[in-house]
């Protein structure tokens, strides 16, 4: 293989391989990384399929991937906690250190982030990347690259609880049992809930729920159900409790009404999915309830390391959501997997060693 | 008069004047109060032209009224802290004390409220009324009765800001300026905002906010505006800055959708108003700025007591708001009156005694 | 037996057993238990041994006991979630339905607690108790009437918990490894953090709280070292990592102090444990890192029924504790043990059927 | 003058006028400013009479001052909010970029905090001084430099009532009324409290909050009275109500005690100022109140810019703390006048302009 190999959008379903400049290290607070392991997302796949997200539009050719994990293969002159052949975890979106988002403890928000794989900035499907050395998580021993590279999905779970405030006691319906709504409904369990419902369409998606995650309750609404009789039906699932967070996965018009209805008074809905721009909403029934709510964009300070902490202590068995794997050489062909909609997770191997 | 003369809705438009029981102490918690003042809310009227509002249905003749104060002219055994001759702002929902609602310290949510004036419970539109001993507030001897009413329209005032938990420093947009709007932006000045907005379609409800509320901001939408446009003016007028609490007191969905394009990132929306049962919601925007939101319904605990304070003070000027006074014999006018769409808030006297 | 029998403490150190009448159900709300097992509480061996706890003094002979649970054999009219033959754990502190703190959801700070085996009022330790039914938590199938007893004192585990806003990812010291400290530890896990470590000066509690309860990290103060040392040994143990949550389930000097040096900035400090009235204080620590600390006092919205959650769910086991067991006419004996310093926790059977 | 005059702390109780090198920009995101105003805090004369502050020690002569505004007289490349000519209120304390304090939003915990005047770090009372552009506050025009210098303690003030989350309704007792007491004071106020009482041992600093700063309610200890009498005396003059909120800010431990046996059940106490070392604590009743309590140091995310518009609003007029103005050739007369215990605050105008 060349030097940096690097797999690249050129635009809309166009990808090649492309040997990109090998990167280097010009702010001493940088590591260089050897990309080892990398998942790929939906929005990975929307980009490729769809060429933009809301307005963010790939105008240029731009190398895909932002789940990743690597090893350390160079350090900055500041760095103090990585040295050479560390593996860590990638967090993939880099913040401006003078915005006020940043200086307030919520740099998720900051407006002049540098996101991977988010035009104009390149992804991490490529053999060298750079990161600062505080957006690197160190892996335990027991914890792999590959499941080092789920700690970006998993981040989105650890974000979504702690704006959701999941504690012990609270009864948790998560909608949606695609790969981010799974590791939502872990997490939740990880937060010490012991009541969480997970609510999809698809009855194999719900047996993954059980069956891997150990997700103690299911529920599949009956197509022609009313948002009510649907609330009904997962109160009776739960023996006649209502939940008091409610969590959406799935963007679904459907989804977010349902939650809005099976919420209890005075509880919490978060809406974690990136759907359609508008959906009709319940307001009176939000109002009424004195519902609390709070939209979730990407993680912020902390979510990279308990993603981490989450998978080697097994609290949240990543690895169960890994259904294909494939070489670099084959990213094509991971993506058209993706695409086909049998995967719950793929990750991309490599680039191999030159 | 009689002894007890009630304003009472029989059934849609159809109101008389009805010689009621006088009620007797029974629970020693309670005392009896002469109802002095009532206030004419919109509630009130949309039972009156309606006949109910969501599922409460008016279905036998009831008392209306529910904005009160009045004399306490008898005390029940266990009384401690009213005597007889005190004047007192009148609470008017008295929830179960059992419930885990009220025990949790959120009793506005409590599903056994009896509240005045809402099926099947009788109003404050009588002479004498009955009250547990904590749902009265004294009121000091600068507050007159008249403005004892409003604590309950400031109530909710007071409920919003503490539900948007509104704080120095903050920027606050309230889209709505009939009486609970004005009387929100007036409650976020009193919790330490100085760039408060109001914003409504109707001038002259902008130009009381103005003159006779202090509140600093006004906007009045340009029909057929987007509601970026409409955003992008908010920032304009306050000065290139971006709100960071919006409260909808108006419940249109344009103003809901404007308030969740003008909110800065990481904000907070709060529903104070009650109007159609469903909005199209801009679920992306509110996602992607990681907004947070709440429902609000009616006030809890301590919100009647600061209403007071804030009256007492003089940081709510609830006098400004009253455009129109009428005598108890005079409510079917009163009523006519608040229909018409003239009025602000509306103050009906007495009953007259005997 | 005699119909009613009560274990009673006369004066300092003067016990009997006497038959007292059978209670009556008055208040509609209210149900009548036989009380199955009952915990010895260091409170109760403190009144038993000083005859006062602070300002409660006890003047006139009082009933001990307020660790129990039973078995329902008598429901008020009212009742509605309980039914006779239901077994139940029994929250012994009712305040008043009518306090500010009740309303406002913090009953355990009412004024006006009748608080089990607190004078004036009368324990658990006979035959039949009242309670309201909303301070009786129904035990699930898998719980034994012995756990159920012991929910009392892991309610006391709960609050803290909650106070300290235990969550996943915090790092949690705990001083003192007593029943108390122990249950707080096992709390810690359950609320989701990994890294707890319990501190005691004796080694067989620490071994206790590693083998049966499962606490991951345990360290035993070196006497003669400062507080600065403790902390740093603390902090090597913990693997370089400082605590952000510390509390005291001690009462001593020293174990407050360390808590205050060993806390990473920021941190959160509660104080679970009664010891002297006043400590020397570190307050320039304290301001200088910014930590917060709270006060704890018994339990409060919510906690009991968490408390049996915990039990049912594996969560805590609670069993491990139990080092002894006494029969209802042995309960002086049961006493002695506690006050030998030899028991973690002692369980009083009965009283037996007549 | 000389090109860049400096009042430097050479030891104890040594001063002298250097002239020291005029500072570079290298940072493309600093600013050079012209300091204009400066006041004298408590800290600056305790490096002057004893050489350090608990571990920071004075062993190179180190410039003074860092309660400083000024001009705007040369900007960084990357400079895009600030211009020259522009007045500022200069935040004197920067923390690195890359700790976990400043990413979390807690920058003022940031172990590697450059602050002015405080060894190694040189103070602003010189001539030209750098600063980032976002730790400068931009003064409006009806804010004079002296007002701007007075920023710096104002945002103490700020940040306790932050802490404490002072709010409408809340009383606030606080302790000490120098230059942080009063103004922390006043700063309930502008929170929304309208029940706020000052307590000092000397009646001129209370007369001075009372008449020069609004202070609703004063007190003056009287000596030999225990600190149960004291917290008596306070609820009297506050009508009988119980403060929920105390802060000290005299590090006194009588005023310690007072302020935890004063607290209502539930309350929230705030160490704000610095004292000894150690304090005997009432640990017992901190406990069975179940209160609050929260450190604080410095001041924090938007507390400075808070503390500008609290000027700019006349919510907190600073203006009437200065009591003393000297040139900055007097600055030795300067720290004498407060050293001798006769000033509020002291304002050292300049360097004069060459």
């Amino acid at each position: 293989m060349t030097p940096n190999p690097s797999f690249v959008l050129n635009k809309i379903n166009d990808v090649s391989f492309v040997d990109r400049p090998i990167p280097t290290i010009t702010d001493p607070h940088y590591v260089k990384i050897k990309v080892r392991k990398t998942g790929i997302c939906g929005s990975d796949v929307h980009y490729y399929t769809h060429g933009s997200i809301g307005h963010f539009v790939v105008t240029e050719p731009m190398v895909l991937g932002h789940e990743s994990a690597g090893e350390i293969v160079e350090v900055g002159a500041a760095v103090k906690t990585l040295k050479v052949g560390d593996r860590v975890a990638m967090e993939p979106g880099i913040p401006s250190r003078y915005s006020d988002e940043y200086k307030s403890g919520h740099y998720n928000l900051c407006p002049h982030m540098a996101f991977a794989a988010t035009p104009p900035y390149h992804g991490t499907l490529t053999r060298y990347y750079l990161l600062p050395e505080d957006f690197c998580v160190k892996l335990p021993e027991n914890v792999s690259l590959e499941e080092g590279a789920l700690a970006e999905p998993l981040s989105v779970g650890v974000h979504v609880s702690r704006l959701a405030k999941i504690s012990p006691g609270d009864v948790v319906v998560v909608f949606g049992a695609g790969p981010v709504g799974l590791l939502i409904a872990s997490c939740a369990l990880a937060f010490g809930s012991t009541k969480v419902i997970s609510v999809d369409i698809l009855p194999h998606k719900l047996e993954m729920a059980k069956s891997e995650l150990g997700i103690p309750y299911t529920f599949q609404p009956v197509k022609g159900d009313s948002y009510k009789e649907s609330a009904q039906k997962i109160w009776d699932i739960l023996g006649g409790v209502k939940p008091n967070i409610a969590i959406d996965a799935s963007g679904a018009e459907a989804s977010i009404n349902t939650a809005i209805h099976v919420l209890k008074e005075g509880g919490m809905f978060v809406q974690a999915g990136m759907g359609a721009d508008e959906v009709t909403f319940p307001i009176a029934e939000f109002c009424s309830k004195e519902l609390q709510a709070s939209g979730c964009f990407r993680y912020g300070y902390g979510d990279y390391k308990l993603a981490v902490e989450f998978i080697a202590s097994g609290k949240v068995p990543v690895k169960k959501l890994i259904t294909h794997r494939f070489k670099f050489t084959e990213a094509e062909d991971a993506f058209k997997t993706v695409m086909a909609g049998k995967a719950v997770k793929v990750i991309i191997d490599g680039p191999e060693d030159e």
